[in-house]
């Protein structure tokens, strides 16, 4: 699997890179971002991957989260994968929320989608294998979060993958999209009409079904332009039912830009590595 | 003069901004972004000017620096004034170093660029006094700094204007440009063709001729892209010989990009506020 090299930045000591590779599993080629800090030219380091929402690529939380400042204090790795499948061969639609930038973290099973709508598999295995063959970075200490779309695809992996995502944590995620727009839309298109497919997707059915071994951390805007969308609470009630599941906040005046991730991109960072490094 | 809200983000639990208005200096409607502390709603802050390079917007600085972070710490206010006069009335060239995104923070006397493009009156006067007259910012409080041609029109502000401005800083900065083709391309069409009038907008000449009373701070990467058209030994020799001037930091690896604005953003904004503050 060959790595093309597409830009190289210092910041904060340690490296931004940009990379871009054929993907068997999305069967064009994807674009990733990948921060190494300083600390991995000498040893493994842990890594948390960051998932973006929709319209978003690889880019938007690279330049605008913050994440670097406190990734390099704390010698953490990010990787900042494409949030779909993308080119003039991969099927898309007009709509924002659905085909090219709207991946949803799953793997797709419906014409014309299936063939590159892969991004579950691509996300956990193919990205994964290709980040540890090729970095200084301790693939038993991986967490992740993410944002909106991104969000819900954290949760996701991780609930159902445990042995590989050790933390988890998310901002403003799409929390229930079986009961939403945002998910009745996409599973519908990407996994059909069976609905029992599509709980295999849902935050909210799979935190319930499966808990997770160490504590979450949510953050959620109460100004959020698209809490409707979003259901928060089918999350949040299960936190405030179970204490041991550790935090869901929700944060006044906040909305849904990259402006809030910023402001407490410090705390999911510090919440990984604890949980990362203990 | 009538502002415009365009949006209004909450960020470190103060406020980033964006605001249209009509400008009588540049002749069509300008934006500009404003960062406003929490500590602004209850007395004036002081307020740091950040100048962008040449295709930016108000956004780029905005979005990208992670300044907001520190300005929050700090107190302090945080204006992003936009690069050029914009609009389809506005005369614009092919070249991106030309015309729409490169005012060069200076008052052409040329046709057919004279009639829009006033950027150093707009900034040291229009935009300076809607904000005052607008917001809980302490005019008598003003550093500056900026980026490539905005550090060239950060430092063409301050050396000239030293009770308006009491700090200053820049982050590779455009510095010698009657010597540079990123300069005498934009002088000739800007200014015309009499070099003595372009000695008035090139910071190491302006330097020489009238220092600052409080030290600069400027950084420079040493891996930068457009190192050469920088020219940024015109400025560096003078720190060399003058230890008075301040700071003129060279840093190995560090390029041309926001990777390296906001590795170095804390420093400059806790050079402006010990200054500032003092």
């Amino acid at each position: 699997m060959e790595l093309k090299l597409i830009s190289d930045n210092k910041t904060f000591n340690g490296s931004q890179r940009v990379y871009s590779h054929y993907s068997e599993t999305c069967k064009c080629d994807m674009t990733f971002g990948l921060f190494l800090p300083e600390k991995a030219s000498f040893k493994k380091v842990p890594v948390l991957w960051f998932l973006s929402g929709l319209t978003c690529t690889h880019e938007n939380a690279m330049t605008k989260a913050g994440a670097q400042q406190f990734a390099s204090e704390k010698g953490l790795a990010l990787v900042f994968p494409d949030t779909s499948p993308r080119g003039e061969e991969v099927p898309n639609s007009p709509d924002f929320d659905l085909g090219h930038g709207a991946g949803f973290y799953l793997d797709a099973n419906q014409s014309p989608w299936s063939e590159h709508f892969n991004m579950d598999t691509y996300i956990k295995e193919e990205l994964n294998t290709l980040i540890f063959r090729n970095f200084e970075v301790d693939q038993s200490m991986q967490g992740i979060t993410g944002h909106s779309m991104g969000g819900l695809g954290a949760l996701n992996l991780a609930l159902k993958n445990q042995d590989q995502f050790r933390s988890v944590s998310a901002f403003s995620p799409i929390s229930n999209p079986t009961e939403s727009e945002w998910g009745q839309k996409q599973f519908s298109a990407y996994l059909g009409e069976d609905s029992v497919l599509w709980k295999d997707y849902d935050p909210s059915i799979l935190l319930k079904k499966h808990g997770f071994p160490t504590k979450l951390l949510i953050d959620q805007g109460k100004d959020d332009n698209f809490y409707d969308l979003l259901r928060p609470g089918s999350l949040s009630d299960q936190f405030s039912a179970n204490k041991a599941l550790g935090e869901f906040r929700y944060h006044n005046g906040y909305d849904h830009s990259y402006f809030f991730i910023s402001t407490f991109i410090k705390d999911h960072l510090e919440h990984h590595v604890k949980i990362l490094l203990d």
